[in-house]
């Protein structure tokens, strides 16, 4: 591995030379742009599959470069970030096999963290000591190039799952990265990572999603929509994330959302039962303990 | 019934003489500012228990008078609204039972509509020929009369859902407040209101409430709420509104949201079936369908 995060010359501050994206989304346009933003990277390269979003990429100057073969940059890089959907690490890690450069460091941007490494443990036989898995929690319901912004994670947390075989030097380049681009890294383990967000990301966005199901077909009949208020179009925003992304983290984090869905569906039956029994002081001890915890999360989120 | 909907003398415009507000909360409060700011009374008096809440709506001039009696002022106003909580109804109505004016006209503002027209029912034998059922949607998780809002109403739907006793001129009175106002007024019978409702605020309000439950308690055991994010806040925003407002709603509603409750644990079911399952087509269909409802209900909210 070369030594791949230098100090500026100018003002000794850490660097990454060249920077390498592979997947131009809303995550990686945003990851390159916060690099340029920040003059963390010498020069910026992205690789990907569709040939009108790598022309938007360069258009609006988000790479200095661009291909749609990830073998043509991922091997030359300082710093090489997977921001592809998780259902398609496994053929990403299978097209950089016997690519891999021991010069570069690699990191990823997935939602899921045990699904990724298992795909490259299963693709390359092993985790090389230059890969460190990676998640920033950042996110919005747009996608694509044209919705990155270079302040997305400021101020966010970016959550990294290295194994005992990670070289350390690795782990402080990818952590430079991000701490320059101004988001606050957490060191977790992969399986608790997984955990984590199933709780905080993935059961939220199954409950959107499956509530929406239920009322777009109820409003197809009766056209309820248009009682609707500002309540439900927040509750609801996140339903509106791409259903291609959020069907891979759904199957690839199962394991760990599934038991989840088993234990809301226990709460909600609980709560049913207060409402079935007329339990004035249940209800409300219920829904009075929620708001607290609500109350209780925002002010963790003003930290 | 006297002349209660009356015109300007300057300019012809419909006007309400006294208001009277029951309820100097969020939803009373920014009627009543409302009404001031469209110069659509001559007089805005106020009742409310708390003596703290009542110098406040003083002094904020949400309203000119204010009393915590009851009968000190709703028999003796033009319009009467009562936005008090869904549970307070049954005492109101008994408070004014005796009281009742046949020169006023009566309205409520509550989230529930076959409740309160029960309470009514029960409490005087018959629903008055003068009192208009009504439900204007809007709201937030502020409540108090701090929080209240002239424009709150501008654009929002209001639905009245008067009986078929129902006097047309008190009707009028009504539409003409929420219309002088800013808000649209859609005409519904009870009982499709409350189901209509159930589906677009109740059920989401207690799916919003009980993730937050379950979450909370995860989050005293492992601190999870530090790694959530933007996502997790909108869609558990409903869940800081006011407990004792939800345990009312959610009591006197409970025969439309529990089987919506049954409902959405069918469709979570079905969900969970195809994670379990692996289904990657159906899980795809299932979120892109989700997605489109939400699509269009987002349509619906900007016309």
């Amino acid at each position: 591995m070369r030594s791949s995060s230098r100090r500026c010359v100018a003002c000794s501050a850490d660097m990454i030379g060249r920077l390498c994206v592979v997947g131009l989304g809303l995550i990686g346009g945003s990851a390159a742009r916060a690099a340029r933003l920040h003059g963390l990277s010498t020069e910026i390269v992205g690789v990907d599959p569709d040939p009108g979003n790598l022309a938007r990429a360069l258009e609006l100057g988000v790479i200095d470069s661009g291909s749609r073969d990830l073998a043509d940059y991922a091997t030359e890089a300082d710093l090489v970030l997977l921001a592809v959907p998780v259902g398609a690490f496994a053929r990403v890690f299978d097209e950089l096999r016997g690519r891999w450069s021991a010069a570069a460091v690699y990191t990823d941007a997935a939602s899921t963290k045990c699904s990724v490494i298992e795909d490259l443990r299963r693709s390359h036989g092993l985790i090389p000591r230059n890969f460190v898995p990676g998640h920033p929690i950042a996110g919005a319901e747009q996608s694509g190039v044209d919705a990155a912004n270079p302040k997305l994670y400021e101020g966010r947390r970016v959550i990294l799952t290295p194994g005992p075989e990670c070289d350390p030097r690795a782990l402080d380049t990818v952590r430079t990265f991000w701490t320059g681009i101004g988001a606050r890294v957490a060191l977790m383990q992969p399986d608790q990572h997984d955990a984590v967000l199933a709780a905080t990301s993935h059961l939220p966005h199954v409950l959107a999603y499956t509530l929406t199901h239920l009322l777009g077909a109820k409003d197809e009949q009766q056209e309820i929509f248009q009682y609707a208020a500002g309540g439900l179009r927040d509750f609801s925003r996140i339903a509106s994330s791409d259903p291609t992304m959020w069907r891979d983290i759904c199957l690839a984090n199962r394991a760990n959302i599934l038991p989840l869905i088993d234990e809301f569906r226990a709460e909600l039956d609980r709560f049913a039962d207060f409402l079935r029994d007329g339990s004035a002081e249940q209800t409300f001890e219920f829904l009075a303990v929620s708001r607290a915890a609500r109350q209780r999360f925002l002010a963790r989120m003003d930290d």
